[in-house]
């Protein structure tokens, strides 16, 4: 049947119901093959769901022969277990074949995994941890305001998982932003893994929703009639809309219905049966195992589009002279701005493809100019650093040039797992985080973002810059903004000298060029090899000065790509044959280790000496500070000195 | 004044609201000194806080004598920056010496920190990070019901951190659990850092309160016995009670009211002399600022008692033979239950002092025995991670022995900043996580944890073991239940066989006693060292039997404490000339990487590779998965050929 693809009637036709009823039958059948036959899976929230996803994936504007097309509606999965129904209906639509999703679900290697992933199309967000859909769909929301697009962007949530926070914080920033093409689809089916929702975890999903300003609409989510109008009344909403959809786990197999077990458990080949021949499906399951075994390959699938927008490299700089000291932080505001703002009057356009995402500390992270002066591109999104990473993760994976600026300990300590969930999306997000290190001084302990490179390079995505000096930060900063991928971009809280050359110049001036993985030799000696990262370089040069007045003469080495270091450029090192490095950073996870297994790896023979943080530090001046945490220059003084 | 510390009055007497207003006025001008001595700190939100502190330090059972009586009332502060309002109402009350927090705050070294600090006596939990303490102040509900305590539990909050959606998470739990001693007071001044909260993100905070099921009360935050009557109201309802207060920031200095600017900036001695003259206090900043140069030695302060309760070890355990084959979160169900079992028994008594914290998944984590047999001990938090972190790691820090059982992507992943600031607040928590790696299987990527290691090692005091079977699995929860610290204990999801020596009996069997940081050495020989983790060793028992079979005889290494991984072991494997790791985690930040470090360090002379994850896997069977990642017995049989 030929679907019209609108939500502009009153309500479905006769036709389009018994359509309907006969394609989710289909689903449902699929839904239980597909993980009778993986053994593993989801089936009783799919077939929860399916009236849901046969209602959007029908009646959206998305389309199986174009399913990239940047006009389309976006449809979010945030309740990321229940694969069989989305596949099922989006087989089913014709996204993809529907028999390859049978057959190779959950099958290693196989585009069709356990929880959404959108290497599949029709998918367009990777979820699987509960509760970050909502926040993806305001990336999306965004997207479609920033790019002017006319679309609509559904978020389908599971029950359970409204207990997660994060989705209260994507709520209040929804309605903030007035993101009034939202529609939100809770399939209340009222169980989750360990039993009733209203047990396992109490919760007041209207009352929630509408204390946050969601308009609320209640509807009987197996109903395709209710759920299209409710939709349709959506549209006209002038505020976010929740739908809350009543419906019952299991549905359409009497044996499966309001049974909790089935939310992750699957139907032996006996059930599995029984169940097919209750909905008045075809019992293929024997002849499907038969076929699982040929290990047929899979049709391909349509290719995603690759949307994420970085700019050209241009090679305009601000150089920071040695009479301009300031902090790193300043220099990264006054390079975002500069972009920005080159990026306009070279394009000549009412709106740049530009967001700048901040949670309550723009005077610290130093984005003021930039709000100032594109005041649609940044977005305040309070004390929500969940949201505000998933929503600027979702954000860039679309082509709006996205940066994330925060203290470390809340851009990536509080929000690693959504960082990683935005690498898994292969997002192309710039992450920005000040007040690094034991530099960040008085606001003490809790404050003191001492792992960032030892936690984001557990992902594999994100690339860690960390910039020594002004210079370097803004020449790091055009980097990011001009390549695709994920990057950290890390800078203490100080001010710090501009790093001279030994004739007194800007070492990262006019004439420096950031190359990404590039080692910065900033002094040249025999006697031993000192490495340093980000600004601790201002402090390394005073050790290394005084190293100088007793004789010795050490290289120093600068490296602020620590995710790509240059093996090479260590074997030189060694020729020194001691290696001391120095870093405001945890000294079990940070640069040093990762220095200390590439000389292991690569059997480099050079004495081998680490300096880094030790314990959690106190609350003070910073140079105070890296006096008891053995990081200052007499420190170093005295490590090399033992040493040699 | 002698104040009677009661609520149990219908209101303040005129000569209390008397002395109130002095020590208002005192603790106020000391705010603004200890600020002005520092040049930094927040005495904003110090001053809209302190009428309320003024009421909760003197009229709860909190003893400036006896700062650590079990009994006591608790107060947490969960706007952790106005340490100045805390300090000054804690010192002026006889807590601390007033004139050496006003001397030292914010000094390197000092106990007296730019956010609450627990070596501070009246502070109960660090916080700083916003929106955690109302899941601190839960687990100390929980500990007075678990240790059958009379005291109330008090948690201050700021109006800006309710945007923060773990706030909404401990709401939830709070109400579920009938936590009906907990007051929560919000100090709802209206501004945050960057301005209006109504306009940085605007919130609800009455109705998302009242959504969870809080009764709410609102009050000028100014008036003490609006106060004073709304906690002793709360003490009498029968659910958890919010009190907005409503508040200036900045109050009493009318320069500073209502004013965002003095959230985080403090005056200059010019401005905190008007400011000082204006309350009516003495200016006594020059006097301050010559008496801190002489950097006088503080005096010495009550210091906590530590209650963290762990068991008796014993030598009870439970083995599994060789026909006894299962997954190791199995085993730790199995020893949980045995552990607390025993301790009743052993006791005699009513209640046992353990804890169990589960997020939906009590039959994946296996703590379903444990939970039937001590229901009052086990606490379904529901999908809310970061409140199940926080509220684990406070109760911890009680004399309860706790346990927070969840997958590991989020048990570490999800939540790693919350156990960081467990971990800043020595806290006493037993973190397991389970279906770790890549062994996750069909869940596939967004559920493979493949970075516990290298992302739990960012901390200083967390401990990591890795069993690599049942037996050791066993081993390990009792040494964790016997131990004081933090632990990660990781597991995978696979049944694996139990792990045999070479006469075919289990190795971790009757005569293996678990020692921390010891090296396990299941096979010997001369030809190389493989390195094996966790459950890892069942796939490399297997590549070393390859191996044995081309005449190569492997030396074949257990290591299950990568936190304290022990040299002279490393040296001797060394010794073969070859050392191979292996392991189900990400190849860059894994134990192969601590190993690599170790041997640079210390100079060891040895080839050494490391095999592990090396990008985000798909969803499979796990040992197709581990076919995929290059970590099948095949693939280390060789590397180990490749090299020899």
């Amino acid at each position: 049947m030929n679907i019209k693809r609108t939500f502009d009637r009153d309500s479905l036709t006769e036709e389009e119901i018994e359509f309907l009823k006969s394609f989710t039958k289909k689903c449902r059948g699929d839904i239980l093959r597909m993980t009778t036959l993986a053994t593993s899976g989801h089936p009783g929230g799919s077939m929860s769901s399916i009236d849901i996803y046969a209602i959007l994936y029908g009646f959206c504007n998305v389309y199986p022969s174009d399913p990239f097309n940047p006009e389309r509606d976006r449809i979010i999965i945030s309740h990321g277990h229940t694969t069989p129904g989305v596949y099922s209906a989006l087989g089913n639509y014709g996204f993809f074949d529907m028999e390859d999703a049978v057959l190779n679900f959950r099958t290693a290697g196989s585009p069709f995994e356990g929880h959404v992933e959108k290497s599949v199309p029709g998918i367009e967000w990777n979820t699987g941890n509960l509760g970050q859909g909502l926040s993806a769909a305001c990336g999306f929301a965004l997207n479609s305001r920033l790019n002017n697009l006319n679309c609509n962007i559904y978020c389908v949530m599971g029950d359970g998982e409204q207990a997660k926070g994060q989705i209260g914080e994507a709520r209040r920033f929804a309605v903030k932003y007035k993101l009034n093409n939202l529609t939100v689809i809770v399939d209340k089916n009222g169980l989750q893994i360990g039993g009733k929702t209203s047990e396992i975890m109490p919760d007041n999903i209207k009352g929630n929703f509408e204390a946050d300003g969601f308009h609320t609409i209640e509807i009987d989510g197996h109903d395709f009639n209710e759920i299209y109008s409710a939709v349709k009344k959506a549209h006209a909403i002038d505020s976010p809309v929740v739908i809350i959809a009543n419906t019952i786990m299991g549905k359409g197999v009497s044996f499966m219905e309001n049974r909790a077990k089935y939310h992750g458990s699957t139907l032996n080949t006996e059930d599995c049966k029984k169940a097919l021949n209750e909905l008045g499906e075809r019992d293929d399951i024997d002849e499907l195992i038969n076929e699982k075994k040929l290990n047929k390959p899979i049709k391909s699938l349509n290719k995603r589009t690759d949307n994420r927008f970085v700019l050209e490299p241009d090679n305009k700089n601000i150089i920071y002279t040695r009479d301009k000291n300031t902090d790193n932080r300043s220099a990264f505001g006054n390079a975002l701005f500069d972009i920005a703002k080159s990026y306009k009057e070279k394009t000549d356009s009412q709106r740049i493809p530009f967001a700048v995402f901040d949670c309550d500390l723009e005077g610290s992270v130093k984005t003021g100019a930039f709000r100032k002066e594109f005041s649609d591109n940044f977005f305040e999104s309070g004390i929500e650093e969940h949201n505000a990473a998933v929503i600027s993760g979702a954000l860039s994976s679309e082509s709006i040039l996205t940066f994330f600026a925060d203290f470390g300990v809340f851009g990536v300590d509080e929000v690693y797992n959504q960082q990683r969930l935005n690498d898994i999306n292969n997002s192309n997000l710039k992450v920005v985080c000040t007040h690094c290190g034991i530099d960040v001084g008085e606001d003490g302990k809790t404050h003191q973002c001492i792992d960032y490179f030892g936690i984001i390079n557990s992902t594999f995505g994100f690339k860690v810059i960390i910039p020594a000096d002004p210079n370097q930060t803004d020449k790091a900063v055009r980097y990011i903004a001009s390549h695709k991928g994920n990057f950290v971009l890390i800078m203490g809280r100080s001010v710090i000298p501009v790093i001279l050359n030994e004739e007194g110049e800007p070492f990262f001036g006019e004439n420096y060029e950031f190359k990404y993985g590039k080692t910065d030799t900033v002094r040249k000696g025999n006697d031993l090899t000192i490495i340093s990262t980000g600004n601790m370089l201002t402090h390394a040069l005073k050790g290394y000065e005084m190293l100088k007045e007793d004789g010795i003469n050490p290289t120093l080495i600068n490296i602020s790509c620590p995710s790509d270091i240059d093996v090479e450029d260590l074997k030189s090192a060694a020729k020194t044959g001691l290696i001391i490095t120095i870093e405001d950073h945890n000294v079990k996870t940070g640069v040093g280790t990762a220095i200390g297994t590439l000389i292991a790896e690569n059997g480099i023979n050079v004495k081998f000496r680490k300096l880094g943080a030790t314990f959690y530090n106190s609350s003070g001046k910073s140079n105070e500070l890296y006096k008891l945490a053995g990081l200052s220059p007499q420190d170093l003084y005295n490590a090399a000195k033992k040493e040699i």
